[in-house]
Protein backbone atom coordinates (compact mmCIF):
# COMPACT_ATOMS: atom_id res chain seq x y z
CA UNK A 1 0.00 0.00 0.00
CA UNK A 2 0.89 3.77 -0.58
CA UNK A 3 2.92 5.48 1.85
CA UNK A 4 1.93 8.65 1.31
CA UNK A 5 -0.14 10.09 4.43
CA UNK A 6 -3.69 10.75 3.69
CA UNK A 7 -3.41 14.16 5.50
CA UNK A 8 -3.48 16.42 2.65
CA UNK A 9 -6.91 14.53 2.03
CA UNK A 10 -8.67 15.47 5.16
CA UNK A 11 -10.13 18.88 5.09
CA UNK A 12 -11.27 21.31 8.02
CA UNK A 13 -14.76 20.12 7.52
CA UNK A 14 -16.55 23.04 9.07
CA UNK A 15 -13.89 25.79 7.36
CA UNK A 16 -14.51 24.42 4.79
CA UNK A 17 -18.04 24.13 4.00
CA UNK A 18 -18.09 27.80 5.30
CA UNK A 19 -15.80 28.94 2.41
CA UNK A 20 -18.00 27.05 0.03
CA UNK A 21 -21.13 28.60 1.34
CA UNK A 22 -19.55 32.33 0.47
CA UNK A 23 -17.83 31.43 -2.12
CA UNK A 24 -21.62 30.43 -4.14
CA UNK A 25 -23.24 33.07 -2.54
CA UNK A 26 -20.59 35.74 -3.34
CA UNK A 27 -20.25 34.79 -6.61
CA UNK A 28 -23.76 34.11 -7.72
CA UNK A 29 -24.55 37.36 -6.80
CA UNK A 30 -21.76 39.45 -8.52
CA UNK A 31 -22.91 38.63 -11.47
CA UNK A 32 -26.54 39.49 -10.61
CA UNK A 33 -28.20 36.33 -10.07
CA UNK A 34 -29.36 35.07 -6.77
CA UNK A 35 -30.78 31.84 -7.62
CA UNK A 36 -29.32 28.30 -8.24
CA UNK A 37 -30.71 25.24 -10.22
CA UNK A 38 -29.37 21.95 -10.11
CA UNK A 39 -29.65 18.31 -11.35
CA UNK A 40 -30.02 16.12 -8.11
CA UNK A 41 -29.01 12.20 -9.31
CA UNK A 42 -29.68 10.25 -6.19
CA UNK A 43 -25.64 10.39 -5.84
CA UNK A 44 -23.42 12.12 -3.14
CA UNK A 45 -22.05 14.87 -5.07
CA UNK A 46 -25.38 16.56 -5.89
CA UNK A 47 -26.39 15.96 -2.93
CA UNK A 48 -23.40 17.82 -0.94
CA UNK A 49 -24.03 20.60 -4.08
CA UNK A 50 -27.66 21.13 -2.56
CA UNK A 51 -26.82 21.00 0.69
CA UNK A 52 -24.21 23.81 0.08
CA UNK A 53 -26.41 25.99 -2.19
CA UNK A 54 -28.86 25.78 0.55
CA UNK A 55 -26.25 26.92 3.50
CA UNK A 56 -25.58 29.84 0.98
CA UNK A 57 -28.81 30.94 -0.75
CA UNK A 58 -31.52 29.57 1.38
CA UNK A 59 -33.67 26.96 0.66
CA UNK A 60 -35.98 29.35 -1.34
CA UNK A 61 -33.23 30.27 -4.39
CA UNK A 62 -32.61 26.86 -4.92
CA UNK A 63 -34.32 24.44 -7.12
CA UNK A 64 -33.43 20.39 -7.57
CA UNK A 65 -34.53 18.50 -10.44
CA UNK A 66 -34.31 14.80 -11.00
CA UNK A 67 -34.23 13.37 -14.56
CA UNK A 68 -34.61 10.07 -14.65
CA UNK A 69 -34.51 8.10 -17.65
CA UNK A 70 -36.37 4.98 -18.26
CA UNK A 71 -34.19 2.63 -17.24
CA UNK A 72 -32.45 4.66 -14.34
CA UNK A 73 -32.96 3.13 -11.12
CA UNK A 74 -35.84 3.59 -8.91
CA UNK A 75 -33.02 4.32 -5.72
CA UNK A 76 -31.62 7.06 -7.68
CA UNK A 77 -34.82 8.67 -7.56
CA UNK A 78 -35.79 7.67 -3.94
CA UNK A 79 -32.78 8.77 -2.51
CA UNK A 80 -32.82 12.02 -4.60
CA UNK A 81 -36.38 12.28 -3.07
CA UNK A 82 -34.66 11.59 0.27
CA UNK A 83 -31.92 14.49 -0.23
CA UNK A 84 -35.16 17.06 -1.37
CA UNK A 85 -36.73 16.44 2.02
CA UNK A 86 -34.55 16.77 4.41
CA UNK A 87 -33.60 19.76 2.89
CA UNK A 88 -37.27 20.98 2.71
CA UNK A 89 -37.40 21.58 -1.40
CA UNK A 90 -39.91 20.66 -3.34
CA UNK A 91 -38.28 18.31 -6.09
CA UNK A 92 -39.35 18.78 -9.92
CA UNK A 93 -39.12 15.45 -11.74
CA UNK A 94 -38.37 15.83 -15.68
CA UNK A 95 -38.14 12.84 -17.26
CA UNK A 96 -35.79 12.88 -20.17
CA UNK A 97 -36.98 9.89 -21.79
CA UNK A 98 -39.17 11.60 -24.36
CA UNK A 99 -35.96 13.61 -25.61
CA UNK A 100 -33.70 10.67 -25.96
CA UNK A 101 -35.81 8.02 -27.27
CA UNK A 102 -36.59 10.59 -29.97
CA UNK A 103 -33.31 10.52 -30.86
CA UNK A 104 -32.60 6.69 -30.26
CA UNK A 105 -35.50 6.19 -32.58
CA UNK A 106 -33.15 6.81 -35.50
CA UNK A 107 -30.11 5.90 -34.09
CA UNK A 108 -30.46 2.59 -32.10
CA UNK A 109 -27.34 1.48 -32.90
CA UNK A 110 -25.76 3.80 -30.28
CA UNK A 111 -23.08 2.25 -28.11
CA UNK A 112 -23.51 2.03 -24.47
CA UNK A 113 -21.08 5.20 -24.31
CA UNK A 114 -22.93 7.06 -26.89
CA UNK A 115 -26.35 6.41 -25.45
CA UNK A 116 -24.67 7.76 -22.01
CA UNK A 117 -23.92 11.05 -23.40
CA UNK A 118 -26.93 11.21 -24.85
CA UNK A 119 -28.66 11.14 -21.51
CA UNK A 120 -26.27 13.68 -20.24
CA UNK A 121 -26.48 16.08 -22.57
CA UNK A 122 -30.59 16.20 -21.99
CA UNK A 123 -30.01 16.56 -18.55
CA UNK A 124 -28.34 19.50 -19.33
CA UNK A 125 -30.54 20.55 -21.90
CA UNK A 126 -33.49 20.19 -19.48
CA UNK A 127 -31.41 22.16 -16.46
CA UNK A 128 -30.38 24.82 -18.82
CA UNK A 129 -33.58 25.86 -20.07
CA UNK A 130 -34.70 25.93 -16.25
CA UNK A 131 -32.25 28.14 -15.24
CA UNK A 132 -33.20 30.28 -18.10
CA UNK A 133 -37.01 30.14 -17.24
CA UNK A 134 -35.94 30.49 -13.39
CA UNK A 135 -33.72 33.45 -14.19
CA UNK A 136 -30.69 30.89 -11.99
CA UNK A 137 -27.75 29.96 -12.36
CA UNK A 138 -26.63 26.24 -13.10
CA UNK A 139 -24.69 24.39 -10.51
CA UNK A 140 -22.35 21.74 -11.06
CA UNK A 141 -21.33 18.74 -9.16
CA UNK A 142 -18.02 17.33 -10.47
CA UNK A 143 -15.38 16.49 -8.19
CA UNK A 144 -12.08 16.76 -9.13
CA UNK A 145 -11.51 13.15 -9.32
CA UNK A 146 -13.96 12.81 -12.17
CA UNK A 147 -12.47 16.17 -13.57
CA UNK A 148 -9.29 14.76 -13.56
CA UNK A 149 -9.84 11.27 -14.80
CA UNK A 150 -12.13 12.60 -17.43
CA UNK A 151 -15.38 10.44 -16.19
CA UNK A 152 -18.11 12.77 -17.26
CA UNK A 153 -19.81 13.66 -20.31
CA UNK A 154 -18.74 16.97 -21.94
CA UNK A 155 -21.26 19.73 -22.31
CA UNK A 156 -23.50 17.06 -19.78
CA UNK A 157 -22.80 16.63 -16.16
CA UNK A 158 -19.99 18.51 -16.96
CA UNK A 159 -21.53 21.66 -17.82
CA UNK A 160 -22.39 24.44 -15.04
CA UNK A 161 -22.13 28.51 -14.26
CA UNK A 162 -20.25 27.57 -11.60
CA UNK A 163 -18.79 24.05 -9.45
CA UNK A 164 -19.04 24.17 -5.59
CA UNK A 165 -16.95 20.35 -5.56
CA UNK A 166 -14.56 21.11 -8.57
CA UNK A 167 -11.55 21.26 -6.42
CA UNK A 168 -12.55 18.54 -3.77
CA UNK A 169 -10.81 14.69 -4.58
CA UNK A 170 -14.29 12.18 -4.30
CA UNK A 171 -13.30 11.41 -0.27
CA UNK A 172 -12.91 15.05 0.56
CA UNK A 173 -17.12 15.01 -0.99
CA UNK A 174 -17.63 12.58 1.37
CA UNK A 175 -16.16 13.95 4.48
CA UNK A 176 -17.86 17.05 3.82
CA UNK A 177 -21.26 14.90 3.00
CA UNK A 178 -21.19 13.43 6.86
CA UNK A 179 -20.36 17.13 7.85
CA UNK A 180 -23.31 18.91 6.33
CA UNK A 181 -25.40 15.58 7.38
CA UNK A 182 -26.42 13.77 4.02
CA UNK A 183 -28.48 11.04 4.76
CA UNK A 184 -26.21 7.58 5.43
CA UNK A 185 -28.16 5.76 2.54
CA UNK A 186 -26.83 8.66 -0.14
CA UNK A 187 -23.30 8.19 1.71
CA UNK A 188 -22.80 4.83 1.60
CA UNK A 189 -24.34 3.20 -1.47
CA UNK A 190 -21.48 2.35 -4.40
CA UNK A 191 -21.18 5.38 -6.82
CA UNK A 192 -22.41 4.89 -10.28
CA UNK A 193 -23.39 7.31 -13.01
CA UNK A 194 -26.93 4.70 -13.24
CA UNK A 195 -26.66 5.08 -16.79
CA UNK A 196 -27.49 0.96 -16.54
CA UNK A 197 -28.49 -1.93 -13.95
CA UNK A 198 -25.48 -2.45 -11.37
CA UNK A 199 -22.77 0.13 -13.24
CA UNK A 200 -20.57 1.09 -10.78
CA UNK A 201 -17.71 3.71 -10.94
CA UNK A 202 -15.26 1.99 -9.09
CA UNK A 203 -15.74 -1.88 -11.14
CA UNK A 204 -15.13 0.84 -14.17
CA UNK A 205 -12.04 2.65 -13.71
CA UNK A 206 -10.67 -0.26 -12.18
CA UNK A 207 -9.71 0.85 -8.83
CA UNK A 208 -11.25 2.67 -6.12
CA UNK A 209 -11.40 5.95 -4.97
CA UNK A 210 -9.45 6.04 -1.70
CA UNK A 211 -6.70 4.60 -4.07
CA UNK A 212 -7.16 6.68 -6.77
CA UNK A 213 -7.59 10.01 -4.92
CA UNK A 214 -3.84 9.09 -3.20
CA UNK A 215 -2.26 9.00 -6.32
CA UNK A 216 -4.10 12.25 -7.78
CA UNK A 217 -2.97 14.24 -4.77
CA UNK A 218 0.60 13.13 -5.04
CA UNK A 219 0.71 13.91 -8.91
CA UNK A 220 -1.58 16.78 -9.09
CA UNK A 221 -1.04 18.65 -5.93
CA UNK A 222 2.46 17.05 -5.14
CA UNK A 223 4.03 17.70 -8.20
CA UNK A 224 5.57 14.04 -7.46
CA UNK A 225 6.92 12.36 -10.51
CA UNK A 226 5.74 9.09 -11.68
CA UNK A 227 9.28 7.26 -10.71
CA UNK A 228 8.41 9.13 -7.41
CA UNK A 229 5.14 7.81 -6.45
CA UNK A 230 5.89 4.44 -7.79
CA UNK A 231 8.72 4.03 -4.62
CA UNK A 232 5.63 5.32 -2.64
CA UNK A 233 4.25 2.28 -3.87
CA UNK A 234 2.00 2.61 -5.99
CA UNK A 235 1.36 0.12 -9.12
CA UNK A 236 3.26 1.51 -12.60
CA UNK A 237 0.13 0.06 -14.37
CA UNK A 238 -2.37 1.91 -12.35
CA UNK A 239 0.13 5.02 -12.66
CA UNK A 240 -0.02 4.85 -16.33
CA UNK A 241 -3.50 4.66 -16.88
CA UNK A 242 -4.08 7.74 -14.57
CA UNK A 243 -1.62 9.85 -16.41
CA UNK A 244 -3.05 8.43 -19.57
CA UNK A 245 -6.53 9.38 -18.62
CA UNK A 246 -5.69 12.42 -16.87
CA UNK A 247 -3.94 13.57 -20.48
CA UNK A 248 -6.40 11.97 -22.86
CA UNK A 249 -9.43 14.03 -20.76
CA UNK A 250 -7.70 17.65 -21.29
CA UNK A 251 -9.89 18.36 -23.86
CA UNK A 252 -12.99 18.31 -21.78
CA UNK A 253 -11.62 20.98 -19.39
CA UNK A 254 -10.84 23.62 -21.55
CA UNK A 255 -12.91 25.65 -24.03
CA UNK A 256 -12.59 25.46 -27.83
CA UNK A 257 -9.11 25.82 -29.17
CA UNK A 258 -9.19 28.48 -31.13
CA UNK A 259 -6.15 29.96 -33.99
CA UNK A 260 -4.21 33.12 -33.48
CA UNK A 261 -4.72 35.47 -35.95
CA UNK A 262 -5.43 38.83 -34.55
CA UNK A 263 -3.40 41.57 -31.96
CA UNK A 264 -5.71 39.58 -29.23
CA UNK A 265 -7.34 36.29 -29.31
CA UNK A 266 -10.43 34.92 -27.26
CA UNK A 267 -8.71 32.03 -25.43
CA UNK A 268 -5.30 33.09 -25.58
CA UNK A 269 -4.67 37.34 -24.53
CA UNK A 270 -8.44 38.22 -24.00
CA UNK A 271 -8.61 38.14 -20.27
CA UNK A 272 -11.25 39.92 -19.66
CA UNK A 273 -11.86 40.19 -15.95
CA UNK A 274 -7.63 41.22 -15.97
CA UNK A 275 -8.47 44.02 -19.12
CA UNK A 276 -11.94 45.50 -18.30
CA UNK A 277 -11.91 45.87 -14.49
CA UNK A 278 -15.32 43.66 -13.10
CA UNK B 1 -18.92 57.14 -39.65
CA UNK B 2 -16.06 55.93 -37.73
CA UNK B 3 -12.71 57.52 -38.83
CA UNK B 4 -10.78 54.11 -38.03
CA UNK B 5 -8.80 52.81 -41.22
CA UNK B 6 -10.59 49.37 -42.23
CA UNK B 7 -7.12 47.67 -42.97
CA UNK B 8 -7.26 46.03 -39.60
CA UNK B 9 -9.99 43.85 -40.68
CA UNK B 10 -8.56 42.97 -44.16
CA UNK B 11 -6.88 39.86 -44.31
CA UNK B 12 -3.89 38.44 -46.83
CA UNK B 13 -6.56 35.86 -47.93
CA UNK B 14 -4.87 32.96 -49.87
CA UNK B 15 -1.83 33.26 -46.33
CA UNK B 16 -4.98 33.11 -44.05
CA UNK B 17 -6.62 30.35 -45.45
CA UNK B 18 -3.41 28.32 -45.77
CA UNK B 19 -2.21 29.06 -42.31
CA UNK B 20 -6.12 28.10 -41.01
CA UNK B 21 -6.15 25.04 -43.02
CA UNK B 22 -2.50 24.12 -41.27
CA UNK B 23 -4.26 24.66 -37.96
CA UNK B 24 -7.02 22.34 -38.19
CA UNK B 25 -4.57 20.05 -40.13
CA UNK B 26 -1.61 19.59 -37.17
CA UNK B 27 -4.45 20.44 -34.37
CA UNK B 28 -6.90 17.26 -35.59
CA UNK B 29 -3.97 15.03 -35.77
CA UNK B 30 -1.57 16.15 -32.79
CA UNK B 31 -4.30 14.47 -29.98
CA UNK B 32 -5.09 11.80 -32.80
CA UNK B 33 -7.87 12.11 -34.76
CA UNK B 34 -8.31 12.88 -38.88
CA UNK B 35 -11.31 13.56 -39.21
CA UNK B 36 -13.96 16.36 -38.49
CA UNK B 37 -17.19 16.77 -38.49
CA UNK B 38 -19.85 19.77 -38.48
CA UNK B 39 -23.10 21.20 -39.10
CA UNK B 40 -23.64 23.28 -42.09
CA UNK B 41 -26.85 26.11 -41.33
CA UNK B 42 -26.69 27.19 -44.95
CA UNK B 43 -24.99 29.75 -43.73
CA UNK B 44 -21.66 31.61 -44.59
CA UNK B 45 -19.92 30.88 -41.40
CA UNK B 46 -20.00 26.83 -41.48
CA UNK B 47 -20.21 27.35 -45.58
CA UNK B 48 -16.48 29.08 -44.80
CA UNK B 49 -15.38 26.39 -41.73
CA UNK B 50 -16.51 23.68 -44.19
CA UNK B 51 -13.79 24.43 -46.97
CA UNK B 52 -11.30 25.42 -44.66
CA UNK B 53 -12.09 21.47 -43.42
CA UNK B 54 -11.74 19.93 -46.94
CA UNK B 55 -8.84 21.99 -48.05
CA UNK B 56 -7.24 20.72 -44.84
CA UNK B 57 -8.38 17.03 -44.66
CA UNK B 58 -9.40 16.04 -47.94
CA UNK B 59 -13.54 15.15 -48.42
CA UNK B 60 -12.78 11.84 -47.25
CA UNK B 61 -12.03 13.24 -43.73
CA UNK B 62 -14.76 15.67 -43.24
CA UNK B 63 -18.76 14.99 -42.57
CA UNK B 64 -21.30 17.60 -42.75
CA UNK B 65 -24.80 17.47 -41.36
CA UNK B 66 -27.77 19.55 -41.64
CA UNK B 67 -30.10 19.59 -38.85
CA UNK B 68 -33.22 21.54 -39.45
CA UNK B 69 -36.32 22.20 -37.37
CA UNK B 70 -39.55 22.30 -38.62
CA UNK B 71 -39.80 25.59 -38.85
CA UNK B 72 -36.37 26.03 -40.28
CA UNK B 73 -36.39 28.12 -43.76
CA UNK B 74 -36.38 25.56 -46.67
CA UNK B 75 -33.53 28.33 -47.75
CA UNK B 76 -31.25 27.11 -45.17
CA UNK B 77 -31.18 23.52 -46.33
CA UNK B 78 -31.14 24.23 -49.96
CA UNK B 79 -28.13 26.71 -49.43
CA UNK B 80 -26.68 23.93 -47.22
CA UNK B 81 -26.30 21.72 -50.32
CA UNK B 82 -25.41 23.99 -52.10
CA UNK B 83 -22.11 23.95 -50.30
CA UNK B 84 -22.37 20.05 -49.34
CA UNK B 85 -22.38 19.80 -53.55
CA UNK B 86 -19.82 22.74 -54.24
CA UNK B 87 -17.16 20.72 -52.10
CA UNK B 88 -18.01 16.91 -53.06
CA UNK B 89 -19.62 15.93 -49.83
CA UNK B 90 -22.46 13.99 -49.30
CA UNK B 91 -25.10 15.59 -46.50
CA UNK B 92 -26.41 14.06 -43.78
CA UNK B 93 -30.09 15.09 -42.92
CA UNK B 94 -30.80 15.01 -39.28
CA UNK B 95 -33.90 16.81 -38.15
CA UNK B 96 -33.93 18.19 -34.71
CA UNK B 97 -37.63 18.32 -34.65
CA UNK B 98 -38.38 15.34 -32.52
CA UNK B 99 -36.41 15.85 -29.89
CA UNK B 100 -37.10 19.70 -29.39
CA UNK B 101 -40.90 18.74 -29.65
CA UNK B 102 -40.79 15.95 -27.20
CA UNK B 103 -39.39 18.63 -24.81
CA UNK B 104 -41.85 21.56 -26.20
CA UNK B 105 -44.66 19.09 -25.40
CA UNK B 106 -44.37 20.10 -21.55
CA UNK B 107 -43.32 22.76 -21.73
CA UNK B 108 -45.13 24.68 -24.34
CA UNK B 109 -44.46 28.63 -22.27
CA UNK B 110 -40.91 28.40 -23.25
CA UNK B 111 -40.02 31.93 -25.15
CA UNK B 112 -38.39 32.32 -27.91
CA UNK B 113 -35.21 32.79 -26.52
CA UNK B 114 -35.82 29.27 -25.06
CA UNK B 115 -36.68 27.44 -28.01
CA UNK B 116 -33.68 28.89 -29.99
CA UNK B 117 -30.99 27.30 -26.73
CA UNK B 118 -32.89 24.41 -26.70
CA UNK B 119 -32.73 24.00 -30.95
CA UNK B 120 -29.30 24.85 -30.18
CA UNK B 121 -28.26 22.33 -27.53
CA UNK B 122 -30.12 19.54 -29.87
CA UNK B 123 -28.04 20.27 -32.50
CA UNK B 124 -24.74 19.89 -30.35
CA UNK B 125 -26.45 16.52 -28.81
CA UNK B 126 -26.87 15.47 -32.66
CA UNK B 127 -23.24 16.56 -33.62
CA UNK B 128 -21.45 15.37 -30.71
CA UNK B 129 -22.97 12.10 -31.00
CA UNK B 130 -22.14 11.62 -34.69
CA UNK B 131 -18.30 13.04 -33.52
CA UNK B 132 -18.68 9.35 -30.94
CA UNK B 133 -19.53 7.63 -33.87
CA UNK B 134 -17.36 8.40 -36.62
CA UNK B 135 -14.51 9.09 -34.44
CA UNK B 136 -14.51 12.80 -35.34
CA UNK B 137 -13.65 15.95 -33.67
CA UNK B 138 -16.67 18.79 -33.76
CA UNK B 139 -15.65 21.67 -35.77
CA UNK B 140 -16.97 25.12 -34.35
CA UNK B 141 -18.07 27.41 -36.75
CA UNK B 142 -18.43 30.69 -34.64
CA UNK B 143 -17.03 34.09 -35.54
CA UNK B 144 -15.17 36.60 -33.16
CA UNK B 145 -17.78 39.12 -33.95
CA UNK B 146 -20.30 36.27 -32.32
CA UNK B 147 -18.39 34.81 -29.91
CA UNK B 148 -17.65 38.97 -28.38
CA UNK B 149 -21.21 39.64 -28.40
CA UNK B 150 -22.39 36.50 -27.08
CA UNK B 151 -24.71 35.73 -29.96
CA UNK B 152 -24.57 31.88 -29.59
CA UNK B 153 -25.67 29.38 -27.40
CA UNK B 154 -23.44 27.86 -24.74
CA UNK B 155 -22.93 24.44 -24.75
CA UNK B 156 -25.16 24.67 -28.28
CA UNK B 157 -23.72 26.35 -31.47
CA UNK B 158 -20.80 27.19 -28.83
CA UNK B 159 -19.82 24.40 -28.06
CA UNK B 160 -16.54 22.54 -30.14
CA UNK B 161 -13.50 20.18 -30.39
CA UNK B 162 -11.41 23.55 -31.70
CA UNK B 163 -12.95 26.51 -34.14
CA UNK B 164 -11.09 28.02 -37.43
CA UNK B 165 -13.53 30.94 -37.21
CA UNK B 166 -13.44 32.07 -33.99
CA UNK B 167 -10.58 34.74 -34.17
CA UNK B 168 -11.87 36.09 -37.02
CA UNK B 169 -14.72 38.94 -37.79
CA UNK B 170 -17.78 38.54 -39.58
CA UNK B 171 -16.30 40.74 -42.37
CA UNK B 172 -13.23 38.63 -42.49
CA UNK B 173 -15.45 35.41 -42.83
CA UNK B 174 -16.75 37.16 -45.76
CA UNK B 175 -13.47 38.04 -46.91
CA UNK B 176 -12.26 34.48 -46.69
CA UNK B 177 -15.23 33.46 -48.27
CA UNK B 178 -14.95 35.11 -51.52
CA UNK B 179 -11.41 33.59 -51.73
CA UNK B 180 -12.43 30.14 -51.07
CA UNK B 181 -15.12 30.14 -53.65
CA UNK B 182 -18.28 29.77 -51.22
CA UNK B 183 -21.70 29.99 -53.18
CA UNK B 184 -22.47 33.72 -53.98
CA UNK B 185 -26.06 33.01 -52.57
CA UNK B 186 -24.48 31.95 -49.24
CA UNK B 187 -22.36 35.00 -49.37
CA UNK B 188 -25.02 37.65 -50.08
CA UNK B 189 -28.06 36.47 -47.91
CA UNK B 190 -28.44 38.65 -44.65
CA UNK B 191 -27.08 36.32 -41.90
CA UNK B 192 -29.66 35.10 -39.43
CA UNK B 193 -30.03 32.44 -36.84
CA UNK B 194 -33.13 31.09 -38.80
CA UNK B 195 -34.84 30.46 -35.66
CA UNK B 196 -38.27 32.39 -36.80
CA UNK B 197 -39.19 33.57 -40.04
CA UNK B 198 -37.87 36.26 -41.52
CA UNK B 199 -34.97 36.71 -38.17
CA UNK B 200 -31.87 39.25 -39.39
CA UNK B 201 -29.15 39.28 -36.98
CA UNK B 202 -28.71 42.93 -37.92
CA UNK B 203 -31.86 43.62 -37.39
CA UNK B 204 -31.98 41.64 -33.62
CA UNK B 205 -28.61 43.47 -32.70
CA UNK B 206 -28.73 46.87 -33.71
CA UNK B 207 -25.96 47.71 -36.34
CA UNK B 208 -24.59 46.14 -39.06
CA UNK B 209 -21.04 43.97 -39.01
CA UNK B 210 -19.36 46.03 -40.67
CA UNK B 211 -19.50 48.84 -38.41
CA UNK B 212 -19.44 46.84 -35.14
CA UNK B 213 -16.53 44.79 -36.37
CA UNK B 214 -14.80 48.37 -36.83
CA UNK B 215 -15.94 49.01 -33.56
CA UNK B 216 -14.80 45.78 -32.06
CA UNK B 217 -11.22 45.86 -33.50
CA UNK B 218 -10.39 49.27 -31.75
CA UNK B 219 -11.56 48.31 -28.19
CA UNK B 220 -10.24 44.56 -27.90
CA UNK B 221 -7.92 44.57 -30.97
CA UNK B 222 -6.14 48.46 -30.55
CA UNK B 223 -7.16 48.49 -26.77
CA UNK B 224 -8.80 51.84 -27.32
CA UNK B 225 -11.10 53.48 -24.58
CA UNK B 226 -14.45 53.91 -24.93
CA UNK B 227 -13.68 57.84 -25.30
CA UNK B 228 -10.77 57.28 -27.57
CA UNK B 229 -13.80 55.28 -29.72
CA UNK B 230 -15.96 57.64 -29.34
CA UNK B 231 -13.74 60.67 -30.65
CA UNK B 232 -13.23 58.50 -33.49
CA UNK B 233 -16.76 58.50 -34.45
CA UNK B 234 -18.93 55.86 -32.94
CA UNK B 235 -21.78 56.41 -31.38
CA UNK B 236 -21.66 56.66 -27.38
CA UNK B 237 -24.60 54.88 -26.98
CA UNK B 238 -23.39 51.56 -29.09
CA UNK B 239 -20.02 52.17 -27.95
CA UNK B 240 -21.84 51.24 -24.59
CA UNK B 241 -24.28 48.19 -25.80
CA UNK B 242 -21.29 46.30 -27.15
CA UNK B 243 -19.22 46.63 -23.72
CA UNK B 244 -22.16 45.97 -21.94
CA UNK B 245 -22.59 42.80 -24.38
CA UNK B 246 -18.85 41.80 -24.10
CA UNK B 247 -18.73 42.06 -20.38
CA UNK B 248 -22.44 40.12 -19.74
CA UNK B 249 -21.37 37.23 -21.88
CA UNK B 250 -18.06 36.73 -20.56
CA UNK B 251 -19.07 33.78 -19.11
CA UNK B 252 -20.07 31.82 -22.23
CA UNK B 253 -16.34 31.93 -23.03
CA UNK B 254 -15.05 30.35 -20.07
CA UNK B 255 -14.93 26.73 -18.32
CA UNK B 256 -17.30 26.30 -14.91
CA UNK B 257 -16.16 28.79 -12.04
CA UNK B 258 -14.35 26.88 -9.43
CA UNK B 259 -13.51 27.73 -6.06
CA UNK B 260 -9.78 27.13 -4.78
CA UNK B 261 -9.06 24.91 -2.14
CA UNK B 262 -6.37 22.61 -2.65
CA UNK B 263 -2.39 23.27 -4.14
CA UNK B 264 -3.59 23.17 -7.73
CA UNK B 265 -6.70 23.86 -8.71
CA UNK B 266 -8.23 22.79 -12.36
CA UNK B 267 -8.98 26.66 -13.84
CA UNK B 268 -6.52 28.11 -12.33
CA UNK B 269 -2.99 26.51 -11.92
CA UNK B 270 -3.55 23.02 -13.21
CA UNK B 271 -1.92 24.12 -16.92
CA UNK B 272 -1.64 20.69 -17.98
CA UNK B 273 0.02 21.35 -22.03
CA UNK B 274 3.06 23.35 -19.70
CA UNK B 275 3.27 21.00 -17.07
CA UNK B 276 2.84 17.77 -18.32
CA UNK B 277 4.57 17.85 -21.43
CA UNK B 278 2.37 16.90 -24.61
Amino acid sequence: MPLLTPDLLTLDAPLTVKFLQLFLAEEVRKVGFQRLVLGLSGGIDSALAAYLAVGALGRENVRVVSMPYKLSSPDSLAHAQLVADDLGLEMLVEPITPMVDAYLATHADASKLRQGNLMARMRMVTLYDHSAAWNALVLGTSNKTELLLGYGTQHGDLASALNPLGDLYKTQVRQLSRHVGVPAAVIDKPPSADLWEGQSDEAELGFTYDEVDRLLVALVDERRSPAEVEALGFARPMIDQVLKRIRLNQFKRRTPLLPKISARTLDKDFHYLRDWGS
